[in-house]
Order: C-alpha cells, then sequence, then structure tokens
C-alpha cells in the first residue's frame, strides 16, 4: 500500500496532528512524519514532497497556521494529492490559516479540511488509498457504520431519558 | 479508468463547473454531470452517492452556493472521496459557501476547494485517480510542467519588456 | 397539542439545549429529544423528518455547529417548521454555524436563531403552536410580561441604588 | 385563514419582498403590506405589531437592512412570530442585517431567514399556518414535489447533454 | 447643568458601564441609571426617551449587546443624542452588537464608541456638555493633559529603562 | 450658533459628505469644509483641531476611509466632539474603515456614524448644538416629524395597493 | 544604487503593480520586473529570490492574490527585505491575499502594504534604500512636500468653495 | 550603526514588544524604548517621529492595537521607514488592529507585520539596516541557517519517533 506523509510546518502542530495518526493507525495505513516548514526549510519541504512519489507515498498531509503556505508549497513540488489541515494559532481564529490554505489559485490544487480537522484529514487520504484497494474500502465502510452505529445508540438513550 | 461525477446543486452552477468539466475532458478522464439539490430533491442526491461506487465512480465532484449542504450529504452516504466547489453567491462574497463546506465534523470529510475553484477539483480528482494510472500521472506531469513553462515564458517577455 | 422535535447533531450539544428542555417543560408542550447527524446518520436524520409529520409533530428545532446542515437537511424531509440552533464550536466564534444554517436557498426555509440561542427556538415553537392553541398563547402574554416585570424590578433597584 | 403581514422598514425594501408577494399570493394566503420604521416610526411599528393578533393575523414578516431592528422591535410588541428577511444594503454584503437581525436576546425570539430571503420567509409562514390548515399542508407537499421535480427534469436533461 | 442617562439592555451590562459611571462622577456631572430593554420592556425604553428631554436630560448613553437595539430604539424617540456602547456578549466578538449599533439609517443618528468602550461614551457626553458649560470644558482640557502627562512619564520611566 | 467643521482626509471624500452639507444647510447651521491628512498633512489636521474651540467652532465632523485615522487625529488635539464617518473604499467594504475609526481607545472619544452615513454625522452634530439651542431643537423636532409622515403615507399608498 | 526586483504571481497582477513601477521610475530607482510564481514555478521563484543579493538587489517586492504566498516563500529563500502587495482577487475582497500574506509565522517576516497597494511598495523600498542614499533620502522629503501642498492646495479651493 | 526606535502607544504594550527587544539584542542592534500615544500624546509622538532622522534613528518600530493609528501617524512625520505591529486587544481578536495598520493610503507606507509579531518587526528592520552593513547581513544569513537548522533537528527527532 501507498504510504501517507504527515508534513507540519512546526511541532507545536503535532497535538493537533495527533488526531491523523491515530486514524491511520487505526486502519492500517503506514505513514510518516515529517517537520518541514514552508519558510524556515523550503529546500526541506521541497525535497520532500519532489521525492515523495518515487519514495513510495500515495498522499501528503500538510499542516500548518497563520499564513500557512506549507500545503500550498508541496503541491507545487509534487503531482501527489496534498490534503490540508488548516491549524487554529494564537490570533485570528484560524480564519487566517484557512483561507491561506483553500484560496489556491487554478492549476494546483490542495484539498482542505476544517480548522484542526486532522482526523478527516487521515480519512480522506484513507478513502483515497482506497481506491484501489478493496480491503481498506472495507474497512472505511466498516468504519462508516461504526459511525452511525455510535449515533443511533446515543439517540436510543437520549430519547429514552427525556421519553414522556 | 473509474469516471467522475460532478453534481451541482442548481444547473445555475454549471458556468462556474464549466473549468472542471473541460479539464476532464482535457485529461481524457470519463465523467457525468448531475444535478441534485440536498435540500429540494434529498432523496435524488442521497441514491447518487450512494450508488456511485458500485456504478464505477472514483470520485465525486460537488458544487454549491450559499448554504452549501450538498457536499457533506453526498459524502454522509459515501466511502468514495468528495471533493467541493463552494460557489460564490449573491451575498457574503462566498464567506457563506466555503464556511458551510469546509467546516465538516469528525468522521465525514469533504476536500474543499477555493470558492468558484472548479479546475481545481477537477485536476484534484485527477490526482487521486493517477494514484493507480501511471498514464495519468504522466499527462499531470505534463500539465504541470507547462504550467510552468507559460509562467517562464511570460516571465521572459515581461524582463525583457522592463529591462532598463 | 403538537409535540415539538427536538433533534442534535451530537450528543455535545445537549448542554447548549437544555434551554429548550427547559422552556418546553416550563410551558407544558410536549416534545422528544433525539440525537441525528446529517452526516453520520443521514438515513436516520431523514426519517424523524419524513416521520415528523405523520407522528404527531408540529415543529422541529434543530442543534448544530460548524458546517450545521443538520436542520436544512430535516427541512428538506417535512413540510414541518424547522427551527435552527447554530452551535458555537471551537473555531469560528459559531459564524461558520450561523452561516450555514441561515443562508438556505430558495424554496426550504429554516428558521434561525441566535447563535446558541436554544431558549428563543423553543419559545418559538411554542408561538407557533400557539397559533391555534389559546392556553398556550395566553401563557406566552404571562411569560412577556414576567420578562417585562423582571426588568422593570431591576430597573427600580438600580435607578434607586444610583439616584444621586 | 389567519393572515400574513408584511412590514418592511423602507419602501425601497419592496423589490426584495416581491417574492414573498408572489409566494403568499401562490398559495392563497390572505396579507397585507404594509411599511413602518423602527426609527422614524417606532409609534407605527408598535402599534402594528400590538395589534396584529386582534387582528387577525397570524405571522409577521419584517424586512429591513443596515442595523435592523425592525423585525426586533416587532417581536418586542407581539406573542405572534415574527420572520425576519435581512436586506443586503449598500455595505457590509448583508452581514451587518443578518447579525442585527439574527442575534437577539433570550426571550424574544425572531425567525431569522437568509439575506434577501424574502421567499422562504414566506414559504415559513405558510408551513406555520399550515400546522393547523390541512388545505394548506397539502399545498405545501405539492410545492414541495414540484421544487424536486424541476431539479429532476433539469439533471435528465443535463446528465443527457454530457454523457458520454 | 443638563444629566446623562445611561440606559442598559440588562443589568449584566453594568460591569461593563462602571467606567462611564467613574468618569461622570469623577467630572461631577449628574446622571441616573436606568434598565431598559429594547425587547423586554419596550414600552419603559420608550417612555424613558420620550420624557427625557422633558426631564432635563442632555444626553443619553445607551449600552446593549448582541442584536443590540437599544441605542436606535430610544433615538427614535428623542432628539437628545443618544451615544451608545455595544457590548461584547458570548459569541462573535462584539462585531454583532458593533454592528447592530453603529449601521443606523439615514434620520436617526446614534454615536457609536469602541466595543465595550463605556468610558469613552461617558467623555463624549462630556464634551457635548461642556459645549455650553465653560467649567466643564476647563475640565476636559485638565483631563487630557493629566492623559498626556501619564504616558510622558511613562515615556521617560521606559526610555531611561532601555537606554543603553 | 457655534458652527461645524467639514474635514476630509481627500477631497476624493467629497461626494459621500454632500450628504452632511446638505443636512446642515437644511437645518440652517454654520459650516466650513476642509481637507486635511492625518498622514499627509499632519500639521494642517493637527492645527485645524488645536484652532477650532477660539475659532468658535462646536463639532468637528471628520470622513476618510482605509486606516481611516483622521478622526481620531483630530480628537486627539481638541476636547470638542468629533463625529467620523468612516468612508467605504475600493477593497474590504467599508470594514477597516468603520474599525480604524469606531476602535478608539479610551480618553479620546470619537463619535463613530455608519459606513458612508454623512446625513447622520450632520444631524448628530446638530442635535449637539441643539441642546443648548431651543430654534435647532425646535427643527430637529419638525424633522423627525417630517421622516414619520414621509414613512407613514408611503404606508398608506402600499397597504392601499395591496389591500386585499 | 541596490536595484529593486518586483515579482509578480501572474502577469493578471501587472494592472495593479503599474503604481509601484511608476513610482520607481519617478525615483530614478533601477529595478527589474519578473513573473515567478509560488506554485507553478517554485524553482524559479526560489532561485530570483536566492540570487537577488549577489545581483545586486537591495529590496524585492511581492505581488500575488487568493492564497498569496509568493512574498513569504520568496522571503524563505532570502535575507533581503520583502515587500508585499496583497492583490484583490474576484472573491473575499482582498482578505485571503491579506491574512495569507501578513500573518507570517516568526523568523521570517514580510513588510505588508494595504490591500493593491503597490504604490506604498515603492514607496517603501525608497525608503529603504534612503537610509543609505542621501539624494533619494532629500527626494523623498520633496515628494513628502509635495504630497502635502497638493492636499494644502484642495483645501483651499473647498474651504472658498464652500465658505459661508 | 543607525538605531531602531521602538514605539508603543501604552506599556500594556510592553509584553509583546519584549519580542523585538531581544531580537535587537541578540543582534547587537542600538535601540531606544518610547511610549507615545497617537491619541493621548501627539506632540510627543510627532516629535519623536520628526527629530528620528537627525537623531540617527534608521528605523522606526510602532506597536498599538484597538484603532491603531500609531505606526501612520509616525510614517506622517518622517521619511523613515515604519514597522508596524498590529497588537492584539481584548476584542475583535486583532482584526481592527491589522486593517488600522495596513490599510494605509497611497504616499504614506506602513510595513505591517501579524498580529503581535513584534520579533518580525524587529529581524524586518534588521533586514534594513543589513542592507548597508555587511557583518549584520552575515549574522542573518546565521540566524535564517539557525532557524532552517532547529527545524532540521525537530524533523529527525519526530520522524524517527513515527518511524515504522
Amino acid at each position: 500500500m501507498k504510504k501517507v506523509i504527515i508534513i507540519m510546518g512546526s511541532d507545536s502542530d503535532l497535538p493537533v496532528m495527533q488526531g491523523a495518526i491515530s486514524q491511520l493507525r487505526s486502519f492500517g495505513v503506514p505513514f510518516s512524519v515529517r517537520i518541514a516548514s514552508a519558510h524556515r526549510t523550503p529546500a526541506l519541504a521541497a525535497e520532500i514532497a519532489s521525492s515523495a512519489e518515487a519514495d513510495g507515498a500515495g498522499v501528503i498531509i500538510a499542516a500548518a497556521g497563520k499564513a500557512a503556505h506549507l500545503a500550498g508549497v508541496l503541491a507545487a513540488h509534487t503531482i501527489l494529492p496534498v490534503v490540508a489541515v488548516p491549524v487554529k494559532s494564537s490570533t485570528m481564529d484560524g480564519l487566517d490559516s484557512l483561507l491561506s490554505t483553500v484560496q489556491m489559485p487554478r492549476g494546483i490544487p490542495v484539498a482542505c479540511m476544517a480548522i484542526d480537522g486532522s482526523d478527516n484529514a487521515a480519512l480522506f487520504a484513507i478513502q483515497m488509498l482506497a481506491l484501489s484497494d478493496a480491503g481498506l474500502a472495507e474497512k472505511l465502510h466498516a468504519y462508516k457504520a461504526g459511525l452511525a452505529a455510535k449515533v443511533e445508540q446515543k439517540d436510543r438513550e437520549i430519547s429514552a431519558e427525556y421519553a414522556q
């Protein structure tokens, strides 16, 4: 199976990205975790993205905050799909990260998730890999059923609690 | 090759989505175009999404404006990756469409593109399909080189024009 | 009397919705409480909304946050009035929930309350039911008089405290 | 049948409110149209709202822009449900009207529609009146089916046009 | 001297308005403090504003949050200048209060201060009263000199501390 | 009667400020019109504000756009009340002008009007001058009655037109 | 004199950047104009920035819109000061460009100008070069005096026109 | 070496500005620290800016919040480059400070940093001074290399920790 590369602009983004790491582990999808800043280590970021395809990666997940250029910069160097997590920082409630990430110009797409939405970044990566992996698709169907079952269980409990 | 389904919430979104249609044609990726509203035809939307995987689709591209629920509603019914184009409407300059699309809750990811970013939705779909299609990957490398070549040509012209 | 159905996208919305529950109890309006996610349990959400009219419900109150599609999705499946509470989540200060909820397209209305405005959702539901229930209308007049009396009492106290 | 009162803060809001007028006419719901400003004619606004219940009205629809206080001011004087249309004005793209309308304090609800969403205001009023009017409910089911049929027709046309 | 009437939409606004109260006391300007809600006690609000001129008031200061209609409603009932303090509430960081307050339509002005800017509301009221009160104008000149002196003192301290 | 000084940051603000000029003329309030930029002619701006009180002015109206510092800079140099009109410029729909104008720090108040709200700036100035001018107060009462009469006339016409 | 390099993300930014070009010409500052996209030609952008210092450049001016990464990417590759012009694009009124440009992380500064503020980008570049060029400083003093003179002339005209 | 003048609108901005102070110390760049408010001490602010060039300063760094006029007011009085730090205050999450600072009109540039971005203000000042100081340029290259080295070290650690 092709692996996923998670790249963060700073190790301060790690707590947010634990959600992605957990999801990938839970689905048994191989991944690596890297720190590379679009601004402090542009060469490293370019190198990881440029070599990702040859290195057997299938998806890149990029997390960054504020003027969040990382996902766009990585996408500039690869044809692999790049999924982005705009990370909320100390000001602007994530709006700066969101707009910096999602408003990519024509030609270089980035798939933007919700602010701090790292679980979904991993799930989306898994959905892409499942396009050519029937076992993974099976697991996604099971995961989706599990999500529904949990809500349905909560619904039964709460509707019972408030039944009149 | 798996096909792409483009779904619009209204036929008024068609002009915006011509960019996606052109890109898919230019890459020779098979696609269908559907109109289905999350609010006016919820059953149709659910049916298209639910049957997409069995119908041989690999990616869904969803375009909607204002309280743009379509992509989320489709993603609720499939494990296929859903790519979303938030469409700018007559008020709020696209911010309503963007936030309605991108801020998906944990468990059901949607890949959000820029406001009115339909070219990139198609390109992102192609990047996903190229994960298991070497010919398509080849075309993406060529496309990317073409993009760069055009900018480099413009750079030569303009730097010559303003050379002192 | 027709009953009110309160539907939340997640049980994490329950604290916010206690205000609605208290108001309905205080007015003696029958209600049920359900959990159904537009994204995790779309079939359950559709089923509750589709059967609400036949089940003797008169009003649906829907609470959801982030890309808050629940109210719109419910409204797609019923002609009953749907009152929506956009719930503030961890980012964007409720703006995402508000715009996702209020900016509904033509044809499928949703009545949006203030962010986290669950008391008002219940009061609005009661106002609707009171259109054909003189006793309930009476109670609303009393409630409104009570609101005014409390403010007037505070006004007397504070104007006395600061009298010169 | 109880009638609907449409109240505008200014006659400049009339073009936006034609959508509501058309919908009410099309459903055969009686209505009156008034101009009353919360700021220029506060007594008139208070008088219309205060006497609405006794005058046989069932719903008030209020339209106003900028610092849109009209719906709130009317709601202060009646227990009838007040549906509000925040009208986009020359600056702020409707955000000022929206927030002024929707963020009502606890105790005095206003049902906010989308910016310039006058069709939906009428439809929501009709949904409320249909709670005690089976004929109107019938018409709403037919209207909803008609909405779906139109989208489905468009879907057939466009999917045929783009069939490959 | 004409007095100032401070009116709050709720006693929860009192902590914010202590700044205004202190300033008025410090300048020896007579004032009264009232609670009156545009929505819960519209008649009380109208009555206070309507009678303010005859009661010897010269300025009204109004404080309210969320859909902050109070200042506009008061201004509708008087030709006295109304100074408004938009109060930050639990969501939207004060933007709703600000836009609801400042975006008044032509004909009925309200003088908007900064979010939670109650000190300045009092100072502005004093500036208005000083137009016909030379003693008050004198105090304002002294106050302004005092503000400058404090900053200059801080400047001397800090420039000394960081002198190299 | 004390006069009003209208100061604009640029002559491009003149069209917006014609509303203020008309209102002052219509009320017979003496005024002068000046151009002075906080950034291009800081000394001129300071000089006008510093000498305004001695020159017999009672109110300053300041209009500026973008990073609209003019009103604040004028207020820094005078104890006269400064009324500000944030002018909408080519980007940001007036939000930059509004926030630059209204969010004044403690100690130096500015009375902010709506974006492009120049009529109201003049009316507010007149309300202040009317505090010590019974004739002007009389005119304001007449103006207010006129505003109401116009709305009431429109109400009669439109309610007749739509009477059923 | 060190030269200025103007870099645009796309030749569609050229109309906006004519302001900068004119200012540089008018001050006699040598400059070159380049097109280089952070996303389409990352290598070209990196190369221009990396070699700028050795090539005798003193300042880089970067213009880009939407997810405006260009200035940040250039700053990553040079110690020369980078001045950025966020360009307004077809949606979001420039807010996306502004936040993408200005919210740079610690360590890699970018000097952000107003949205579409290309004149000021050039003037700021000239101010920097003038730090070690007395002739240029002289010209800046003259330019500033000229700005003031024009406003003062306008002030004389308009205050005469409206003199009473 | 020309020195840097750091000017704050209030001593409450000092904690934010410690980042700038540390950077300047670490690079051995001489600086002074001043408190001067555009609104409370306009003469002091004008005096510092006007005399800065003659006093041997090369750069001014200005920090202010809310209606942040300080940087613009200083820039009005000098041809030295002014670098601005918009400081986040108690409301609006820094957006008011940012827009008040960055949206400067043509002719008077201010170089805006990120909200609370005081480190970068100092680094940008150093980049400007390094244009004519090879030793400082050397230090900047070393600083940049150090930034990269730290990220690369973190990358090695974290990629090892998560290696599979």
